[in-house]
């Protein structure tokens, strides 16, 4: 295994980036965190992570305000909401240098290609977390079950690069594999509980195991998601629906992250978690009538909300 | 036309309950209430109407707290909700003679088979109401639009009693048309606006016909309920998505009565109005995902705010 010595950008300071830049950097690795808000707070304290079998914490964490402050990079981990994507476009120049790899960490369909249009796809690679996270604090993050990671590149097989990236992390002790499509993966993680989890009231995934008409209802999701992948070109198994259910099944009772960010009123990535999946069904002939009502339905839900946040904002004035 | 002198119980006094009996009583029908709270205040302030084209109000309203005091009548209107059907099978009893009708004006599918099984399918009737009505207060409720009412007889064709019973309701200026197929006009009237309205975040059939997914979620439920009355053998023509759809145009903005109900903190008649239509399509072989997954978001929203409800009443006591 070759060692390498990547400068890595980590864009984004949500539990994601929190938590692999944290282990990264932990483990040695030479990682600059661009925070935008809390920086004499991280400077103090640095960051915590705890959870089974890990608790430690970095202090002296590299970080900035700005991504000229950072500068040119190897490796630019982003891990933003994809919500804020037009923010990439700013910041993300000054780390570029001609070799730079932009490694999105983010949910959903589309943030490859929202890269590749603005930076070129050749720099682009993806990576899915499978982790259960919580940031309990702006410098502690809870991790709750898993945390390993798949890397590939965008639009094309693994390079050598890829599995040096792979190796980077796996120093800083996360499990980290190199798949061979990307795109096919990304339909296979598509976790049709997060929808559900929001329009059914704020439950737990348990919750939605445990009755009957959702537990159905997320088995039809699967199938749906399953059958667009196919439909889209990418060899998407059937037996993947079960078992995305019973891996869900051993993790016991979680919070699916977007009902944390609808709780904590944070916008929720619709376009990309819904509408994204959902466009390319539709583009490639595959009929999803339970995607469309989750997206149209969250989408109609999000604007309520924000109305209403507006309304109240404007009450206290 | 026969002229008849029904005496008539009026059982349910919401908005449906509290309009019909009002326009009988006002044309002159021998109309009795039974009220179980407020009785005073009708007694004292009668039942007003107001809306497009009508104004009235209806003064000393013959009502009880008891069946028992109304005893035996000709029709008994029931408008209760179907979440109260259980309150039925003793509330009925004292009303009944032996040729006693008893015509439900309720929502959604399974309260003529509630009827027929506790007191013989003879007996019954079922109305579809076509109307926007709300109770501004206890003794007053407002007409939005329509008004009119159809009505026919529980697994057989039209008999002279119907007629009868249609001509009452045209004495009171009531539009009432007897229908050949009950069950086939009650999947006809269908209409998915109602759950949607609550699931989007409480949005008015405007708002969701503006919106170019929930419109076309719409037309897709209209779909799967068309596809549904086919297989249980009602031959409902394509076209009725369409013409729905145009009809509630027409009406411009309006809140249904089941997101009415839902922000007034009623209960919601989930199981007649989504649960038995997906039973007896599933049953049929029919395939309503959009429908199921309306159904059990709902369930699942209702019980969560049941809880909410439950746990602000602790912290009150």
């Amino acid at each position: 295994m070759k060692t390498t010595n990547f400068r890595i950008a980590i864009i984004g300071s949500g539990a994601i980036g929190s938590y692999y830049g944290a282990k990264l950097a932990y483990g040695g690795s030479d990682v600059h965190f661009l925070i935008r808000s809390d920086l004499s707070e991280i400077r103090s304290n640095g960051l915590s992570v705890r959870g089974k079998g890990e608790n430690f914490r970095v202090t002296n964490v590299n970080c900035y305000n700005s991504t000229r402050k950072i500068g040119a990079s190897d490796i630019v981990l982003i891990a933003v909401k994809a919500t804020s994507n037009a923010d990439l476009v700013d910041l993300i120049p000054p780390l570029l240098h001609e070799r730079t790899m932009l490694l999105t960490l983010q949910n959903g369909l589309g943030n490859e290609e929202f890269l590749a249009k603005n930076f070129g796809a050749d720099r682009v690679l993806g990576g899915l977390c499978f982790i259960c996270l919580s940031r309990i604090s702006r410098t502690e993050v809870e991790r709750y079950d898993y945390g390993h990671i798949v890397i590939g590149e965008y639009g094309r097989k693994p390079q050598s690069r890829t599995h040096d990236v792979a190796a980077e992390f796996k120093r800083g002790g996360i499990q980290c594999n190199v798949i061979e499509n990307l795109a096919l993966e990304r339909w296979r993680k598509y976790i049709p509980f997060n929808g559900l989890s929001i329009l059914a009231g704020g439950i737990d995934t348990a919750a939605i195991l445990h009755d009957e008409g959702l537990r159905r209802t997320t088995l039809g999701l699967m199938d749906e998601v399953i059958g667009a992948a196919n439909r889209c070109g990418y060899p998407l198994e059937h037996s993947a629906a079960y078992e995305q259910m019973k891996r869900t099944e051993t993790m016991g009772a979680y919070k699916p992250s977007t009902l944390l960010d609808w709780e904590a009123g944070r916008p929720l990535e619709i376009e990309g978690i819904w509408g994204e999946p959902l466009r390319r069904a539709t583009a490639a002939g595959a009929n999803m009538p339970r995607l469309e009502i989750v997206y149209t339905l969250l989408k109609s839900l999000g604007e309520a909300e924000r109305k209403k946040r507006t309304a109240a904002k404007r009450d206290n004035c």
